[in-house]
């Protein structure tokens, strides 16, 4: 068979703009993990005349196309009546796909009507790709020797579950996953791109494995791609230039692909077996959210303290009344009385705190909104930071840039007391 | 010129699913806004054998084409390069870029070197698309008769920035924006979309305006589109629609466009000049994140405590212990307390609290991953709920839907006792 694959997502929706398309970015993990080379990806609305001519052009140059969306029962869902006309196959009802669909509403305490039943009909010679999670079941079809056709429904849920239990072993039946792609995600914090860069500019040159830096949400990322037969090869290949990148990287580098911030933190306090507690204001809560985001974080994280307001800030977490009024809730001083307070108030090895001005509004003489002050109070001490992330990044951006920042500053200070 | 456009994403990271296509999304949005027609999608790879096969496909049914990156400075980025190539044009220094991006650097303490100077080479005929947000420029080319083409470097926030500042007035200037197609989504919580669609039935039939339903993150979405020669002629042909449609969902529907459950939420509270304080313990900080995602929230928040430890919830929420122990962590009597008690010592008007599995471990006999209790504590009592999510939704959807109940909760109270 033709040796790519190609991701066309059906959906008005998307063209719309009204929901950003999770499922392309999730076809093109997986088939850069399973080998298969993948070049392009199309968006195409609910219109039989323009999935054909998305069709058209795919099946002109791959020999895999994987849709997704346009499955539902709904007048406007065309992928299976699409592909059945082009192919100029009729449309049949699957055996026992009624007799499930129906089972699948009983389920729920209701009944499937008639409408429902359009989810039956595939073109005829396609097989049924099950869907144990919803009741738009896709197919696996080889529409014409070599070009073999995947259809998903668009809810990412189903699609990816579905993609899981029986794509991938349809498609390393036939063939796929001898040649693989293995990618390792390093992560940086506190460093520019250009920077790290430069550092590495020597191995960015390299072919295989190849190094491709990019930055992401405060983070600098450098990608290590290997093509190899098997994964083990991938990463003999990658090995000696992963050592390298970290060495280049120091103490910037915090983990690999999807270790995050909140990971690797969480994966330190475990490993010493601290604890820790927050204090927030302008971020609200975010810190505390990314920390519990991660499965098990009640090991070491206690809770916190969202002081939003200032009263809170005294009552709670006993900040001096006069040192606010004098240095202003966004001050470092402020901040150590924060962090300090929070780590006495629920009794952790380490308190985190945030104060800082997220905008729009806010700032004042001296005080530019996107100033943030950031403290992290441990047993040997307080340690603050201040940023000035400017007040052209916006109130989402400051707000997630202050959390990481004060996550990485947790992860230097239990660094560098854990080597004492 | 051709009445359609299209979006090019260009970018291996793309292929490799290493980020989300967010700026095919938002130049999605902006097209439908002006009323373009758009009808594909494509992402290819920085390749540009394959970025001349995604011109010529999309040249050749397209009148307009949105490129977005393959614009840096690295000989991987190839965008203006390839539409040279295939156009048989050659690249030519745009006057003044150099100087400009010399400066651009200068004022970031830099030096820009030979590399970089790649950025300042555009296709011969093609007009500078400027970039104040960073170093690389774009280009707006009218290629041949009645084909336009726009670049964009691949960061969303210059690609934004530059689509508002100039590619809008250009497209204008061309005539674009004379006939719109104007939306406005209804956002309904609490209700199942089948449930909400059936309702509505008879207006989903509807062909200007169309009603289209979807499920996006626990809500139920209508969305309502009129095409008009301008905005205010679509939203009077709208208008009769979307009010049945309000009245259709009563109490569920919560807001429209861009109003998510915190705004919707944070708006009532400011109407009512009543504060809210958070008690979470599963969510850990993401209720309070959520609301102060909302400038100018400090009007009406003033805080929380994250109680993700039992101990915390008995010291700083006065949570009773023998209550823990006899009705566990997760109920409906120790959520009544959490919320009452973080209402007491913050001093709001409401106390909302969450308190639940969300998993993948933690269950136990009686209570399964996904359970939540809620509690929301007002002046007049304080209402409680519990829900069964479900321990196939995952933790992150568990804590997400959790959240909204609960601002959901929140907004039912404070409705029903407004209207006393």
């Amino acid at each position: 068979m033709n040796a790519s694959a190609e991701v066309i997502c059906v959906g008005s929706e998307l063209l719309l703009g009204q929901i950003t398309n999770t499922n392309a970015r999730f076809l093109a993990t997986e088939l850069a993990r399973l080998g298969v080379p993948h070049y392009f990806q199309t968006v195409v609305g609910d219109n039989e005349t323009r999935i054909h001519e998305a069709l058209s052009v795919a099946a002109a140059r791959s020999g895999l196309l994987l849709f997704t969306g346009g499955l539902g029962p709904t007048a406007d869902d065309l992928t299976h009546e699409s592909l059945a006309s082009y192919f100029n196959v009729p449309m049949v009802e699957g055996q026992g796909l009624w007799e499930d669909l129906q089972a699948k509403f009983q389920a729920r305490g209701r009944v499937a009507t008639e409408i429902q039943r359009k989810q039956c009909l595939l073109p005829a010679g396609a097989h049924v790709l099950p869907n144990a999670w919803g009741t738009a079941v896709g197919l696996l079809w080889e529409a014409r020797p070599g070009l073999h056709i995947l259809t998903f429904p668009g809810v990412p849920g189903e699609m990816t579950r579905m993609w899981q239990a029986n794509a991938v072993p349809y498609l390393k039946a036939l063939g796929w996953g001898k040649r693989v792609f293995h990618s390792e995600i390093l992560r940086f914090w506190g460093v520019g791109e250009a920077q790290l860069a430069q550092k590495a500019h020597h191995l960015l040159q390299s072919t295989n494995p190849t190094v491709a830096p990019y930055a992401q949400g405060g983070e600098v990322h450098l990608r290590v791609t290997a093509a190899a037969p098997d994964v083990e090869t991938a990463q003999t290949l990658m090995a000696p230039v992963i050592a390298e990148l970290k060495t280049l990287g120091g103490a910037y580098y915090f983990g690999s692909d999807e270790t995050t911030l909140p990971l690797a933190v969480g994966s330190l306090l475990n490993h010493q077996g601290q604890t820790v507690a927050v204090a927030e204001s302008c971020t609200g809560g975010l810190v505390g959210q990314l920390l519990t985001a991660v499965a098990g974080s009640s090991r070491y994280f206690r809770g916190g303290i969202i002081a939003y307001d200032n009263q809170v800030k005294i009552d709670l977490l006993g900040v001096d009344p006069a040192l606010l009024a004098q240095e202003g809730a966004v001050s470092l001083a402020v901040a150590c009385q924060m962090a300090e307070g929070v780590r006495a108030r629920l009794g952790t090895d380490w308190g985190v705190s945030i104060t800082g001005i997220a905008g729009p509004g806010g700032a004042s003489a001296g005080k530019p909104v996107g100033l943030v002050c950031i403290a992290v109070a441990g047993k040997d001490g307080t340690r603050e930071w201040e940023y000035r992330f400017g007040a052209q990044q916006g109130r989402e951006s400051v707000r997630w840039l202050s959390a990481h920042a004060a996550l990485d500053g947790l992860r230097h200070q239990i660094n560098k007391f854990s080597q004492k």
